[in-house]
């Protein structure tokens, strides 16, 4: 299967996207009942009288995790943490889970078991139970593979196509955390030796918090126009939302959720908050479009969820034209961060 | 986590189920609405007025699948029948699936587009849409994980628990033909070299079957008290049943459903016809008890879904005994001939 050299027919020539688009048309078309399908962070689906929200992610030892970075309990929250907060992003509630995991037959039955313990512990908090699942030899990488389903409240979930021009862009919570974090310990910073803010952002990026009430609660108010969370970064993932929804955007660059940790564990790493709000990466905050008399009430459900989110820009009519705004009022391209797979 | 030598903490000092067992007691305990978990093919869960059905496995090249063995097409139509042939033996039908994709960067599109041909056939004819999935990054082997969604009609669906003493034990189709064809395989026969035996046992090993409809049409009769799909071969399979329902079971050597192609190609390959059926794997055949008198109803159930079924045996109330009655009437103990991906 594999070539001794990139050939044009390599997965790497085509992306991630590219390929996704390209195999989706092999496809069976899609029946009436599917709602949502390729695209959108999760799919919709309609079952009896209610409409099933479902998502899988795959993570891979040494592509989306060091296991000396990131110990087992940390990496089974985490697990669950990503696909939950798909279903977040839908503004849906998590059903149930099921758990495909690849071991090697020395790894220790305690590492397992721990692992177990942290998607356990999230299971609980998010009631989403974890009903079943396979779990094989897998001789070189350890990997999960967490499937979730959730259900839309009213058969309604949010997508990333619905943003309009003059649209306030809102972000919950704060972004790059996760970034700095992974940056620490690229440079073996950890618990035992890094001081009191990059632990604060190492342990964003070990134990995201899905936002499962906030999504939900937003996304009830009718107000949200488009919302997906932030998994491969701000600038990559808002692009994707622009052009799902045909628009272009302006993000302030004074307004970025910058949390206090992050702005000092920047200052220890010699890096720019800003850049690292935007670069992001495994934030898993949500990033929505909502009109501005919306805003509002869409703050005040976030608040009751025990959420703060920051207006960070705004959607334009300017297709597919991304810029960001300095404080000094000049306008440059918002830049290129994003994460793709393949290349 | 790997430790440089087996310690009796290391997974295969536990062994694939053991494991399954001790990681399960670690989950929060599962909600009402969840009605069947971990030790049954799928999990039910009660949605609205409806029950699914889930289930999902993990295919790993080098573990599962050799590329040079199963071309793309066979590969995406296997990955697929596999979860599917979970929820024929649940009795269920399937609604949609979720395939993970994990790819080397220099993988071929073409391959890639081929595994999805092969899967979109059986996605069609199975009316199983793939609705979703995540692709990522691995660089050492292909890996897929496929998730079926699929409802119990009624609300009702099979277990392995219910077999009682005195049911008669079915089997659909035949057994061993896939193992027979690995056998090929690893001889070094293929399509141009092999003769017409062997080159059916290497189609049934490459392209195996689900028996969707002959599962949910013997279920709805009423009769069968407990079902499961052969994966891990007749024998090991059988006991997992016999352990779930608490009986023992007597199989007739001479009933074995050995199909004309097997029996030639165990004679090419100097192996005995019968211990290949009893050791099987990767038949994605159903296995029933059915009291006496459901016996001819299931029967034609299973007839009028264009699948013949053979009774192989009895199950008694010799609790864990398993045994093989030879043509001359001797009984012997079943071999045991089971996987177990850890040891």
């Amino acid at each position: 299967v594999r070539s001794e050299k990139p050939s044009p027919d390599a997965l790497s020539s085509v992306g991630e996207f590219g390929l996704i688009a390209r195999l989706a048309s092999l496809l069976p078309p899609l029946p009436d009942a599917v709602r949502a399908g390729i695209g959108d962070d999760a799919a919709a689906i309609a079952f009896g009288e209610r409409t099933l929200l479902a998502t899988t992610d795959a993570l891979l030892e040494g592509v989306h995790f060091r296991t000396d970075w990131t110990g087992p309990e940390d990496l089974g929250w985490k697990a669950l943490a990503v696909s939950l907060s798909d279903i977040a992003a839908m503004g849906g509630r998590p059903a149930f889970a099921l758990i495909s995991l690849g071991l090697s037959p020395d790894t220790p039955v305690s590492w397992t078991e721990a692992l177990y313990r942290g998607m356990g512990r999230l299971s609980a908090e998010a009631g989403c139970p974890v009903i079943g699942g396979d779990t094989i030899a897998s001789p070189d990488r350890i990997s999960l593979n967490l499937t979730v389903l959730g259900e839309a409240p009213g058969g309604r979930y949010a997508s990333r196509s619905g943003a309009k021009p003059g649209d306030l862009l809102l972000v919950t919570g704060t972004t790059g955390d996760s970034l700095a974090g992974y940056h620490c310990l690229k440079r073996g910073w950890s618990d035992s030796n890094a001081d009191e803010a990059a632990r604060s952002c190492i342990r964003a990026h070990r134990r995201p918090v899905p936002r499962l009430k906030a999504g939900e609660a937003a996304f009830a108010t009718g107000a949200v126009t488009a919302m997906m969370d932030l998994s491969d970064g701000l600038s990559g993932d808002l692009r994707r939302m622009m052009e799902r929804s045909g628009i272009g955007a302006v993000v302030e660059e004074s307004r970025l959720p910058v949390s206090d940790a992050m702005r000092e564990t920047a200052r220890l790493l010699g890096g720019e908050p800003a850049r690292i709000a935007l670069q992001g990466g495994e934030d898993y905050e949500l990033l929505m479009a909502v009109g501005k008399e919306g805003v509002p009430v869409v703050q005040r459900a976030l608040e009751s969820a025990g959420v703060r989110a920051t207006v960070i820009g705004e959607a334009t009519g300017r297709r597919g034209e991304a810029w960001l705004r300095r404080a000094n009022g000049e306008e440059i391209p918002l830049p290129e961060v994003s994460w793709d797979h393949f290349t």
